[in-house]
C-alpha cells in the first residue's frame, strides 16, 4: 500500500505530499491522519524548520472523498473521526507554506487556507463547491475567508461556490503568489528555505501563535502579550544572535526550535 | 403616485428598483420601508432565490434625502423611523446583489455594502461624503468599511468623504466587480441567475448567515458551528440532489427555500 | 542640541519630522517621547486641523535604536518607559497621515501603521525585521497587519522578515498610496490640506475613533454607537454648515475641534 502522504526533507525544509493522485487527493480521514502525524512529528523535529505541503499528480486536494460522502449519505459512515479539529496546521509552531499545484477544492480549500502562507499554479482550479453540493461554508471557512480576502469576495466564492484560476486566488487575497505550475515546488521550497535559514525559529512559533490568536483579541490585549513576548525574546540566544549577524553582515545561525 | 422601488421577477431572480430618480434616489423613510417590505416578502416568495438592487435613473442613491436632513435641523422631523435597522438585509435568507448604476453616497453607500456582494458601473460616483457635512460614520459603516477594504482604505474615504470612481471602488475591494454601465444590470442579473440555476437556496440561507455572524465568532466557534450546519445539510435532500446532479454531471434541480 | 523632531505648520497641517538622520531616525524613548508630546499639543491646536509625520534624511524610521537594543541585552537599560502606549496616536482626534519617505523597520514600521493614512515613496524599503532578528510581533502588528492587509499578506511579512518595496506595500494594502520619493511630502500635504479645508474637524475626530473602536465592536453595537453619534452631530454647527456650503457650491468654513 502506497503511503498516503509522502515525506521529504531537505536542509531544513519538510515537503509533505498528498498522495491519492487517482482521485486528484480527495481527504479521507486516514489521510488526515497521516497528515496530522507528520505535522505533529515535524513540530518535535530539530532538522526541520519550515513545511511545503502540496498534492501528487494533477489536483492538491479535490475535497472530501465521495465514497466518504455517500456513507454519510446512506449512514453507513462509521469510521472514529480524528479528534483533531481542521485547525489543527495553525497550532504546529513552525511556518507551514500550501503549494496549490492544481484542483483545490471544498474541504481541499479548507486545509490550503489553515496554512500560514499559500502559493498556488497560475492554472489551479480553486472552489468551494460547496453550494453546489446542497452543504455550507464548512471548517470555519466561513470564518476564515472575509478575514483573507474581505466581506464581499468571500460572499462571491462561498455563495456562488464557482471555479477560479490560482491567478485569481492571488488577485482576491487568497494566495500569496501565483506563478506557473512548473516552477511553484521550487519557488514555495525556496521561500520556505529562505525561512530555514534567516528567520529565527523560536521567533516564527510565536508569530505564529500572534497572528492566530489575534483576531480574537483587542489591540490592547494584543499589544500586552506582545510586550510580554519581547521580553521574553531578549532573553533567548536567537535575539543575541540576530542582533550580532546583522551586525556582522552575515546569516544568522539560529538554534532549532 | 409612482411606486417608491419597482420590483421585476424573471427566472428566480427579483430585481428591485429604487424609484425616486429625479433625486439620484434619496433615501426617504417611505422608500426604505418599501424596500425592506419588497425583501422580507421576498424571503417568503418560493420562485425568488436571488435580489438584484440598483436605482432608476442616473443614480444608485444619493444618500438621506435633503428635505429629511433639513427637517431634522429644524426640529420639524416628526416621522416614527422604521424600527428595522439599515443592517436589515443581511437577515434576509437569500443572496442579495447591488448593481450600483450612478451616484452612491452616504446612506446609499450603506445600503450597497450591506448587500452581500456589490456590482457597480466604473463610472459610478462613490463617496462616503459625512465629513464634508459635519456628519460621521452612519449605520455601521466604520465597522463595516475595515472589514471589506482595510484598515487605512476605509479610513481614506471615511476622513476625506472624497469622490471616487466604481474602477477605483473595486481596486479598493469595496465592489465585487466594475463593468461599463450599459452592461452592468445584464451582468448582475445574469450572476444572480448562476445563484439561482446551481447553488442550493439552503445552502445559500445557512452561508450568508455563517459569515455575517462569524465577525464576532471566534475560528473554534465558528467551526463548531459549521459542524452542526453541516450534520444539518446531510439530511437535507439538497446534498443527495448536489451529490447526485454531479456525478450524473447536469444542472442540479434544488428545491426552493 | 538638534531636536529631535522637527514641527512646522501651513494652512491648518501640521508637519512632524523625525530629526535624527544619522541613524535613519532610529527611535529612541527620548524621541518617542517628543513625537507623542507634539501630538498631544497638535490633538488641543485649534489651527492644526491634520498632521503629516515623516523622517528627515533617508529613512522614515529604522526600528528600534541599536544602543537601545545593546543595553537592555547588557542588562543596562535603566530608562523608565513612556507611559504612553506605541498606539497613543490612535487616540488623537485629529487625522494623522504617514509619510514613509525611506526605510521602515521595525519599531518603525509599527509607527507608520497606527497612522490613520500610509502614504511611501515607491523604492522605500520595509521590513518587519522581527525574525531576523530574533524578535517577536512587537507591539500590537500582529492584531494590525492582518486586518490591513489580510492574514496571509501578512503572514508573510511578519515570518519572513524580508525586505520589500514601497510599491509593493500599497499592493499589499499596507499603504493607501506609492508615489515617486521626490513628490510624496507635497503629496501627503496636499492630501491632509483636503482634509484641513473639506472635512469637518468634530466629523473626523468622531469618525476616527469609531474606526479604530470598532474592531472590538460587532455590527449592531457599532450601529448604535453610531445612531448616538449621529444625533450629537445634528446638533452641532458643522452638520449646519456642511448643509449650507453643499447646497451654496462653496467650501465649508467648519469650527476648529
Amino acid at each position: 500500500m502506497a503511503e498516503l502522504v509522502l515525506s521529504s526533507a531537505d536542509q531544513g525544509v519538510l515537503t509533505l505530499t498528498f498522495n491519492r493522485p487517482d482521485t486528484l487527493n480527495a481527504w479521507t480521514d486516514a489521510m488526515g491522519r497521516r497528515y496530522f502525524d507528520l505535522l505533529a512529528q515535524a513540530e518535535k523535529d530539530p532538522d526541520v524548520r519550515a513545511v511545503v505541503v502540496t498534492g501528487a499528480g494533477k489536483g492538491f486536494c479535490s475535497g472530501a472523498d465521495f465514497k466518504t460522502l455517500t456513507a454519510i449519505q446512506t449512514g453507513s459512515y462509521a469510521s472514529e473521526p480524528d479528534p483533531r479539529p481542521n485547525t489543527f496546521p495553525t497550532t504546529i509552531g513552525k511556518p507551514i507554506i500550501a503549494a496549490v499545484n492544481g484542483a483545490c477544492a471544498g474541504l481541499g480549500m479548507v486545509h490550503a487556507l489553515v496554512c500560514d502562507l499559500v502559493f498556488t499554479a497560475e492554472d489551479a482550479k480553486w472552489t468551494t463547491a460547496f453550494p453546489r453540493r446542497g452543504l455550507i461554508a464548512e471548517y470555519g471557512l466561513s470564518w476564515v475567508l472575509p478575514r483573507v480576502m474581505g466581506q464581499q469576495r468571500a460572499m462571491d466564492i462561498l455563495l456562488s461556490g464557482r471555479v477560479f484560476t490560482g491567478r485569481e486566488a492571488a488577485e482576491l487575497g487568497l494566495a500569496n503568489r501565483a506563478v506557473p505550475g512548473e516552477s511553484l515546488l521550487a519557488q514555495a521550497q525556496a521561500y520556505a528555505g529562505e525561512l530555514a535559514t534567516y528567520s529565527s525559529p523560536a521567533s516564527m512559533a510565536v508569530i505564529k501563535r500572534q497572528v492566530w490568536h489575534d483576531w480574537d483579541a483587542t489591540l490592547e490585549q494584543s499589544a500586552k502579550v506582545a510586550t510580554q513576548e519581547m521580553v521574553a525574546s531578549f532573553g533567548r540566544p536567537d535575539f543575541a544572535e540576530g542582533v550580532a549577524s546583522f551586525l556582522e553582515r552575515r546569516p544568522p545561525a539560529f538554534p532549532p526550535l
